[in-house]
């Protein structure tokens, strides 16, 4: 499990700056969030297939989100997909879409499925997030955030996975190297020489999945620590610098240590911050006031993957 | 005046290339024709800037010739523009422009002055182009041409330039260096030692202005032979070689040699052809086909200017 941010500035593209979208990379398949101009190029650039997306999450109908997802739905047409693509997005995105089938700016040739969130709340009040999709290999919650217009904020979760086994030690009980090995990881006991040996003596408990949170553009809010409780990778925008916190809250983004405290809160692994404004020079400064808060802070760069690293692994079981 | 191209790809972008967008370069102001995916971009890495549009122009609307539109306005407005902006398109853009404005996917904060282009026909059958804008600097004159939804050509001709001022003959004649030269050149008779001396004795005939014609897909039609005529710089799409003639009368476009028989047809000065699918590995097979019938023939290059010669220049006045 890796993300791959495609764009990382804020409200409009740089001449070599890309606008939101970034990837959830499952292994077999990928899901992307976001899709601001340009995201199809960018996917492109990148180790990911267009052909490999199990589904698309809008955080919300900025432009800068949302204006690269025609001309992707267009391109998966003619690279010959029939497949249906579930899209997640606030409501009125359908309303958008399908003006652009009739005039006809945009040719569907395969199924949208898609759902749309409502929110009428602005105040990322939290709670408990909302399944609204499930995809081979992850499940995929919601939650709206604090912004200007309606936004939600995703939890990918991967299912859980086996425990780790102790190969050493069930060597020791007598188990062979083989199939047994794999018996006892799924959670079956296995007949030796002499007696029987149970998965709890060898295996781990079960690991939770990994969960990547992806926040749309936000304040600080409740929604966004809920949203990203102990996940292993929290990506949170962050538009503005500490001093600009006036700006932030003016325009309804975050700052540096508002990304940094919301990942603190919540327990997460790691922190990638993102959606820089076009104002900074660079994002060291912006990257430096976060890591103060919560040193574990990475900056996304356009192309550059990230390793989701398991927040709280249990490890194998301690012998006694 | 130049023309660059921003975007050379037909239907979906590369990698590496760009969809459809082309500027049309007047020195103080320039004008967009087409806006495909990523143009935005592509101008901010150009000589050319956005503040400086004087129009943009849409030949028709599928997604790889308008998509990039929203994302331009949007950053026309983040970078403070309240001046109007002419805007030519086929009918159904301002529906498409209204639904994004109230979902907001875009937000406008100054006015367009829309130019909707009705078109029934899909015939490209010609007649006299019509003025659908002015600017300063140029006017504009389109056509229906015949693909497969309502798609314009567009006609930017300059205005007639003064003739050229043979310097010699008039210092012969008693003119002094100065503010007379200037005089003659705008058409006012100087008074000399001895008599007075007329313009038509020193200035050749008023210069036709410059006359620029970016086609939008189409096939071979009336249409673009009498939006070409005689122009200095045709531009013409060039989806497939000659050999795959089936496919673009299939799909309504053109091959090398299509094009390089409108700009012959039409007694154009050079042929600029673009819009090439990616199905070839390069353009030198498109472009190379294309010069055995029309041989003042360029293959566009994302970014690379492409200086509009004048077609017929009369030159100095003849001296007996």
């Amino acid at each position: 499990m890796r993300v791959i941010p495609f764009g990382t500035s804020s409200g409009r593209p740089t001449a070599h700056r890309h606008v939101s979208g970034l990837g959830v990379d499952l292994d077999t398949r990928w899901i992307l969030v976001d899709c601001g101009e340009g995201t199809q190029q960018q996917i492109m650039r990148s180790p990911l297939k267009i052909s490999r997306i199990a589904a698309v999450l809008i955080t919300h109908l900025h432009g800068d989100h949302v204006l690269g997802l025609p001309g992707l739905l267009g391109t998966m047409g003619l690279e010959g997909r029939v497949a249906p693509l579930k899209v997640v997005a606030p409501a009125g995105v359908a309303r958008w879409i399908d003006v652009m089938c009739e005039l006809p700016i945009l040719g569907l040739d395969f199924p949208l499925e898609l759902t749309e969130l409502s929110g009428d709340s602005l105040l990322g009040q939290g709670g408990e997030p909302e399944v609204v999709a499930e995809v081979p290999g992850a499940t995929i919650h919601a939650l709206g955030l604090r912004h200007r217009v309606p936004t939600f904020g995703y939890r990918v979760q991967e299912p859980a996975r086996p425990g780790h086994l102790d190969v050493k030690a069930a060597r020791a009980l007598g188990v062979a190297d083989g199939p047994d090995m794999g018996r006892l990881q799924r959670g079956e006991a296995v007949a030796v020489e002499g007696g029987v040996v149970q998965p709890t003596e060898v295996v781990g408990p079960q690991r939770p999945g990994r969960v990547v949170t992806v926040l749309g553009d936000t304040t600080r809010c409740t929604a966004s620590v809920d949203l990203a409780r102990d996940a292993d990778l929290l990506v949170h925008e962050v538009t503005y610098a500490h001093d600009d916190a006036h700006l932030a809250e003016a325009w309804k983004h975050s700052t540096s240590t508002d990304a940094a405290a919301v990942a603190r809160e919540a327990g997460a692994g790691q922190l990638l911050i993102t959606h820089f404004s076009s104002r900074y020079a660079d994002e060291s400064g912006l990257l430096d006031e976060a890591r103060a808060v919560f040193p574990s802070t990475m900056a996304a760069q356009e192309l550059q993957p990230v390793d989701v690293r398991p927040n709280h692994d249990p490890g194998p079981p301690t012998t006694s």
